[in-house]
């Protein structure tokens, strides 16, 4: 399978696990079950009995135990068994557990071999420096490999063909340019005096034309926070760093050919009233769930289960960025697995 | 394929199929097309015409000739054609036919390479023996492997957790022991002073306790008879042979990864009346289509095509009958491939 | 796959096409974008962007030209890209394209590896000798190989048990032959004084008898031709060429296990008043979806990826068109195989 290991992926938002709730998800083709103790401390196991393999998931919650629904078997935090009602209970009774870190409103969890590294879990604290009607969340399981879902936000240009009416307009205009930090890249698009998008509309209403700056994150395995600015073009003046608004694009493998897509759009200054704020989230759902998700399921299809690379694609000056990024992130999986042996 | 295939196999209750009727059935991987002829007797033909393949099952019954739908080719219960509108019949024009016994309102067949063993048609006169509104019958279709199926009737410590508004509470307390009985096996459960299952609140209703004995014998492939009897703690002496009802689970395997699920519930001696029968009823459908028919698929859909043992199972003291039960299973489909040279 | 690829294949009907639209359907496996231009003629391109391989039928034409809704390259019906809003445009940037011939309301695609044989586009001039209210036009997309489609049109015979109540009847009485004619053959099937099949009642009512005789026209790859007179028999005299109506049974693969069944009975001659043509189109589509369909597509389900003669079908006397038919096609495909060097 073609992931990174040693990393942390995103398996869920804060808030779609309440205190005594259980959530069931795979993540890099292993089923997880995720539950939140009373401490308010967040716990994965593999949702599969050690036992007889039914799903965790379709057991309860008896305090901080997850109690499996088969056979009454009942497993701590750790993954560690600690009821039995039919006997003793081995030191060996237990089922794989995963180390989680909830930070920034994500739950992070880690399924590498090596020892979880508690220092690189990802920043996201943008997310909470806007208030908190300021932010749109959204998720998105999409039938499509994940690296698909990276190309299409680090090749912006398709939203002036996909997105016509809500984000688009103004990308193939745009200055681009894009540069390697470390084991990162910083994507760049400027554009003066354009057309305002559908989605800028309420805010920078037309005939007025618009100046726009974004500026993409990509961190591997496939995280990126896109930084957006746009202002009247007839407004003088550099935008600052306090005009961008920050959206994190997060794509977590489920399987080979789907993805968990999380997505966050903040607006941490002057933060539209919430009527403004309903106009923007219906913007941006429309464009990811009615334009990205169904070109994106048709292009997997299409490929089916071939490597990406072996059907030839012609690729274009658009294409810089997720070329680039799909090549470090090839490095890095090959690194890694040949670290591990693998 | 991990399957007996010198044994009977129930492929169907004698009320499915009536006079002048087809019943379309998969057993052990063979389609099968089923038909009652005049005389009563069941046929059990392979459904799929030797001519071009449609499913025989989509043709009609001529008197106790069965016709394609395709091309008008009949074929006699024995499989041999006897109508073709098109020619004369060579003998060699036929289509697989398997020995069916019908016997205890159960339609049993014979798959087998050897000769079927008339002999050998298991008994389940104890059906009959009840009157008939002192029955329950069902089929439930489950998308698992019949051995899974098995395993759930062979440990029943499962009722307390997956069935504990209406089958399960005594069992975990139980007394267990299992004896082999040459290619069977016998499982009894005993407890005393128990909280009342709600199945059986009706006849031992509250604040009473009960004692409980349970009496499962196992059959090569998959039959088991489960013999259950309940008192009232209060109630002095112990269970006579006339305090048990008898249950027939039978496992009739389709594919790998599916199974026909056959069960008859009796209650022969002090039959409740039938509003109390209503309710036992609906306690049981609840209990396996609502409970148990989800978690076996589930635990299915996690095993996928994978061997059940390289799983490495966690086996508890409660897996007693279902691990001798699958070794000895085990060794007689070695057999028996060994002696068919398969 | 076993298909011959020198050959034209139908894709569609004229009037699935109107200007200004597109049209996604699968050839041979081959995803296709059949679009008209403002000529009138019709363009075929490979369904799959070279770029990023998102489907160009979800794009959208800007005049003569398709332009894919991902990134907005735009090609034009040769395949050769015209539009690139992100750079230049290299030559060889462009899809596959493939010559189509719109000809007697069908359009024809050629995916061969050799070049377009334009003198062989077949003939279906019958069709528009026929007035339009004289036509019915049908496509029934079916899940069974195309072969399987073959053999029944090929094997008349079926009509009598399948569809006794439209169109059978006389077959099984009736004279066949079969004629060899280079790579095509000719059926024939003759019958006197026999009871009239349902569809052909509103023009000979009961209780009066008919005759009836029948052509069929095979063309590689899976092109028929049947060419259908009836008469009271109390008419005297013999069947003119005038008296035949023809009509067009092609099947298109779309992959091993599905097909494009297009059909189109035409009545060139007493063409029957619309009120009757509507009760013939009934018992066609009756005859077509209701019986044919279910059928064939179990036929399908049986053999599964088998080959057809590895399950040693029972060929009967009806079988003799065929058996020389799929002789005759294995032949011509393994000879283009032989020449490809595939």
């Amino acid at each position: 399978m073609h992931w990174l290991r040693n990393t942390w992926y995103q398996v869920g938002w804060s808030s779609e696990l309440e205190q005594g709730e259980m959530l069931s998800r795979t993540v890099i083709g292993t089923p997880l079950v995720l539950f939140r103790q009373s401490n308010g401390a967040v716990s994965a196991l593999l949702d599969q009995c050690p036992h007889r393999f039914a799903p965790l998931s379709m057991g309860r919650l008896d305090g901080d135990m997850l109690v499996c629904g088969y056979h009454g078997l009942g497993f701590e935090g750790s993954g560690q068994c600690a009821l039995n009602p039919h006997g003793k209970i081995s030191k060996g009774l237990k089922v794989g557990s995963f180390p989680v870190v909830e930070k920034d409103t994500v739950i992070w969890v880690w399924l590498g071999e090596s020892e979880a590294e508690l220092d690189a879990v990802p920043d996201s604290s943008f997310i909470e420096a806007a208030p908190e009607h300021g932010r749109i969340y959204g998720y998105m399981p999409t039938k499509a490999n994940y690296q698909l879902l990276t190309d299409n936000i680090l090749d912006l240009s398709h939203a002036d063909y996909l997105h016509p009416t809500t984000l688009g307009g103004m990308m193939t205009n745009s200055q681009f340019s894009i540069e390697q930090q470390g084991e990162s890249f910083v994507l760049k698009w400027d554009s003066e005096d354009q057309a305002v998008p559908g989605a800028f509309a309420p805010e920078i209403p037309p005939p007025q034309t618009g100046d726009f700056s974004i500026r993409v994150e990509w961190h591997a395995p496939a995280r990126m926070i896109l930084h957006m600015a746009a202002k009247p073009h007839s407004e003088r003046g550099e935008f600052t760093p306090q005009s961008y608004s920050p959206t994190l694009h997060n794509m977590t493998p489920e399987t080979e050919t789907s993805t968990h897509y999380f997505y966050c759009a903040t607006r941490p200054v002057n933060t539209p009233p919430p009527e403004v704020m309903a106009l923007i989230t219906k913007s941006i759902e429309h464009a990811f769930v009615a334009e990205d998700k169904p070109i994106l399921e048709k292009q997997q299809e299409r490929i089916g289960n071939r490597d990406f690379w072996s059907l030839k694609p012609r690729m274009l000056s658009v294409d810089t960025g997720p070329v680039q990024v799909r090549r470090l992130l090839d490095k890095m999986i090959e690194k890694e697995q040949a670290q591990s042996g693998a």
